[in-house]
């Protein structure tokens, strides 16, 4: 599969580009300048030698590629997703985006999104894109480390059909299960999740990761 | 140690109170008359028979225990809880309270809460009380049947101690492991969560729990 992925250097998305890699899919690696996104792919290459990745400005990398991955800083969503909206059209984009900030506290979701999610907000400003948040939990340094990783994948999004896609794709990922958690509606809670996981890892360390115990048929 | 449960006949409320009180703790059982909470209580000494459990109404039953678990319905909140602010001044509460919705795509997590979680909500109106949350994503029914359960208890709350003294009190729940997650900041989103876990419940069968991998110290 050719998998466009948008922010393909931050820590998760760099950690799913080198495993969808290692797993044979060709990565087009997105950016807002074709200088930055030769200076993404180059990085990436120096993770995984043997890996396809193809750099391309943002517009025709969402053109070119099957799915996308949206893995930008969430106060980029704004700015960078309604220029690529029409050639996001009808394409599966999976939203790695989560809103956290940082306080006395720790980690805290950010409360009041405009949508509701990150995910839910990528769908407004892409509307008939069919978006699909996945990946937002998984612990990014054991990614790039191509670690097993024995966790669950909590996907919600847009349409049973874009789901499977993203439940397919996350075969890519050793050790993994993707679990299918329905609409968009609960994605908030997935994304926020994220800021307990980052302050656990603090408070216990470690880089921890989801499970779900007790399904029978999962 | 004397808990007082108020709702100690809902799923949840139920199967904690058992396990509490399997593990010797005194349970006082609140409800808003006295002939309530002795149906209350004999439907607890229903379930374990040895246990010790002692049917009071709301204020007083507040005044007696020396901790609070709160596990009635969400909608009652704005109601039972005002009436006890008083008495629960000082006290652990436990919040074990889901703020969930029921429509065609299956649960979702209530958006737009006042005080941002049923937690915090709980702590506006009872501003005195130290309230934690805990509990809210275990499987009600296997707390019933007392299995051990292989899953963590995700808990925050008002201060450190607060926190320490649920965290303790888990103890009594054979086979979970008791995690702190700091202040009631993301505590939507743990008790969002339930949603997640009901979906996939009715999705893949089975009670499912949460269970945090990759911690080195906890």
């Amino acid at each position: 599969m050719r998998v466009a992925i948008f922010g393909g250097t931050g820590d998760l998305g760099r950690g799913l580009a080198v495993n969808f890699a290692a797993a044979g899919h060709e990565i087009v690696v997105g950016s807002r300048s074709q200088e930055r996104a030769d200076q993404a792919a180059a990085t990436l290459r120096g993770d995984l030698p043997e890996g396809a990745f193809v750099p391309m400005e943002n517009v025709p990398a969402a053109e070119t590629g099957e799915i996308a991955v949206v893995s930008i800083p969430w106060e980029g969503v704004e700015s960078t997703i309604p220029p690529m909206a029409d050639a996001l059209a009808d394409k599966v984009v999976i939203s790695v985006v989560n809103a956290i900030e940082f306080g006395k506290g720790g980690a805290v979701a950010v409360q009041g999104l405009p949508g509701g999610s990150m995910a839910q907000r990528i769908q407004e400003l892409a509307p008939e894109a069919r978006v699909v948040m996945a990946y937002n939990n998984l612990p990014a340094a054991r990614l790039q480390r191509r670690e097993r990783i024995d966790a669950d994948v909590l996907v919600c999004g847009r349409g049973k059909a874009a789901r499977d896609r993203v439940i397919e794709l996350s075969e890519a990922i050793p050790g993994v299960r993707a679990l299918d958690c329905g609409t968009l509606a609960n994605a908030c809670i997935i994304e926020g999740s994220t800021a307990i996981i980052i302050n656990l890892n603090r408070r216990y360390g470690g880089e921890a990761a989801i499970r779900i115990e007790g399904l029978h048929n999962a």
